[in-house]
């Protein structure tokens, strides 16, 4: 499956967030060719600023796989990871990110430049118009 | 209670990680002189990356207040917050966050100096020698 693929089934993550009423945005992790890690934006649901996509992706990941580190993992999710996502992308030595929508208020490459491990491989932009349009509409619907 | 008191809790709940053979630090939050979240590293027990003492804290006062903003809290940790801790002390906009020791391999204060809310006031220090000896020491063991 090529990249973008993937991405689409992080989208198909955010739009059960955007389901649950939250800000949509998905996650999946991969290893060798299996998706061992999803998640979606739980903040409200679960009152918890830790909830995010990326976080629970993690913990999944780790629990699949029975290990902490993600060292031959892929990592898509729909919008660039913020400074706590990307220290825990960092923390779990995550070897590819790959990102559809930049975040110029919160994202990691603004605030955290150096929080991935040094040879995190990064790929940004991929279906980012898809991954920023259902961000967009989730916020025109709330006003 | 005065801060150094409060930090005291906190090596309480580092105390349980190394019981638990995790590296030593804890963390309590603190909310108009109750402690409404406690938490201690538990990253090799859970095979979690994001299972520091800091975001189970979080997640334990979420809960414990019912909403997920701590902007009345104090968090004590005993060893200066990692990027992704300081990036969830950020988002859930916590007021004032007190650390022990110094981290100046991986603490948020040289990658992400802007990760905490506009208006968290900082006190680092406190207790810093108990803080830096209860890792120190553990890793002494391990060798």
């Amino acid at each position: 499956m090529s990249d973008e693929q993937y991405m689409q089934l992080a989208l198909t993550e955010a739009s059960k967030a955007e389901q649950a009423g939250e800000v949509p945005i998905g996650c999946i992790i991969v290893s060798q060719g299996h998706i061992v890690g999803r998640g979606y934006n739980l903040t409200e649901t679960l009152q918890d600023v830790t909830a995010h996509a990326e976080i629970q992706a993690i913990t999944a990941a780790s629990q699949t796989l029975g290990g902490k580190y993600l060292s031959d993992c892929t990592l898509y999710v729909t919008v660039e990871p913020c400074v706590m996502c990307a220290g825990a992308i960092g923390w779990a030595q995550v070897s590819r990110l790959v990102y559809g929508a930049d975040d110029p208020k919160r994202g990691y490459t603004r605030f955290a430049p150096q929080a991935l491990h040094p040879k995190c491989q990064v790929s940004a932009g991929i279906l980012a118009e898809s991954c920023r349009q259902i961000v967009q509409q989730f916020f025109q619907k709330k006003r």
